[in-house]
């Protein structure tokens, strides 16, 4: 039983190094917090390392601010564990780290995971490495700490987007349920993850959601942002990242679009749709890609031209349908 | 076991009804819906009476479309059931059932409840009357079709805000996990339930949060809302009931207020705060009362008035923190 192997290599060894993707995610902190914290707590030495920025809202997590940039590396590691990463490349930079490791523990859910560790547990069944975590600290006898289940608690919220999405299982429920039991404020960490908005942001949702336009019987609905939307907020196009949603859980939309002016003439357009049109074809057609509810691509044109574009061929899938 | 004895008035009888409280929520249409399906499924009569109007979003969930108004009352009942309400008058015309049935159970979640009925179930412990209702099912062995599951997740799901309320414990995690494991499309629940929003909304939603301002060092935010808004936004004054949130969210903010203009020279005015101001105490120097986090009132005078007036009151509330 592998998780058994890894719980004896974890007993043997002491020096550890954690590390996971680009981009860091809630999954894959919790989840190496989550281990850290569990290694800490029963005396060993760890170092956690990650080769990006960190996002500043799961500060408040134990050990966040132990997590270091990977020019940081001194000496060897006896073992390194390498979380949420489809292949060592997605470290980044923290891929040398196996070549400074005896033992490359993945642990991973990703189906497209290339196993490139020395032991590997790639779990496509589980919501979020956290989970994978939980068993393997169960598993070894390890005591869940309020500290490890705030951690582990995160990656699984995170993850599964508050237990709303199809990854969620009576498993992830169950997990849930006992990381609960330990006392902590599991209100508090989804008012953290969730709730937290910066003012910029919310001053650019007020100027794209006033951008507002209805066609097609209301079943297409348009929003667009541009560079002085950005300049007047004081915000970013990161900021913009999930207002396509706005526009695609009104009642009457089956497809919301989207778009960016990226530069005089040139739009980036996002699209998504709810129940029967497949967008990715609409971006097809101007050279974008993506899947069936959700797809993009990049027009050249005047903010109108776009839109009409769009509209016109919205309505062409939507008369294609009847 | 009082669940069981339950279970035998059930075996024993055949007509049966189910009532539950005025202004029906998730889980009194989710619980009464669950229970419904599961007694039709095993051979009963049944009916349902709510003496309010329905909620639209709930009109997935099967037998929604059996949800009677209380002028349809024929005959007795052998048995009726009233769900999640503290005393019969909650149910308000459907109280007139309890005269028209031979025994009444009473199944609650809230602390008040004066046990009205011949049998009483009142467990402040679950988060939801769905769960009760789950366990009652179990413990009598009833299967939990899809269809019950269906309302009985629905139930669960509203009353903890997406498990994200304190009620929320490991058997509430549990009882999820166990409802999932039937098949049904949780993720669906979730959408139709948090994720459609109706355009006025959306439009309001726009408009308000254009107003917004703030003050004290950005830990103050206030919004507004007034006649015209709602007119050309084609909306009610319900439409805006979550608003304040978006500004409490906003990461600098301790205090947002949102101003709703009733006619000329009359405000309503609700206020929340996140850690450390009483709001209540605001709230009663205007007249109004409330939460520590969450209170209101009403006040005479301009929007610009009123503004200054809760700008100078949370100031001095403010100061007096330091």
């Amino acid at each position: 039983m592998i998780y058994l192997r890894i719980g004896e290599i974890i007993k043997s060894k002491d020096k550890f190094a954690i590390t996971a993707h680009l981009s860091p995610d809630g999954d894959s902190i919790g989840s190496m917090l989550g281990l850290y914290n569990a290694l800490k707590e029963s005396g060993k030495s760890v170092d956690m390392f990650i080769d990006d920025n960190l996002p500043y809202k799961y500060s408040f997590l134990p050990g966040f601010n132990d997590i270091k940039g990977i020019e940081n590396v001194e000496g060897r590691y006896s073992c390194l564990f390498v979380l949420d990463s489809g292949d060592a490349d997605r470290t980044g930079r923290c891929k040398e780290l196996i070549k400074v490791s005896d033992t490359v523990v993945n642990i991973d859910h990703h189906i497209t995971n290339n196993l490139f560790g020395d032991l590997n547990i790639v779990d496509t069944n589980s919501s979020s490495v956290g989970e994978m975590i939980y068993q393997l600290l169960k598993l070894n006898g390890f005591e869940i700490s309020k500290n490890v289940a705030m951690c582990l608690y995160t990656s699984i919220l995170t993850d599964t987007g508050g237990f709303k999405y199809s990854n969620t299982t009576s498993m992830t429920f169950s997990i849930a349920g006992d990381l609960i039991n330990t006392g902590i404020n599991f209100t508090d960490i989804y008012s953290k993850v969730y709730d937290v908005k910066t003012l910029p942001q919310v001053r650019l949702m007020s100027k794209v959601t006033s951008t507002l336009e209805m066609a097609l019987d209301n079943k297409l609905a348009l929003m667009s942002l541009n560079k002085e939307m950005l300049e007047e907020c004081n915000a970013s196009e990161e900021d913009a990242g999930e207002f396509v949603n706005i526009a695609r859980d009104i009642d009457s939309v089956e497809v919301a679009v989207f778009i960016k002016e990226l530069s005089n003439g040139l739009c980036r357009v996002s699209l998504r749709s709810k129940e029967y049109i497949d967008v990715r074809k609409i971006a097809e057609k101007f050279g974008g890609g993506g899947h069936i509810r959700a797809a993009g691509c990049t027009i050249k044109g005047s903010m109108t031209d776009v839109k009409n574009h769009i509209i016109s061929e919205v309505q062409k899938a939507m008369e294609g349908m009847q």
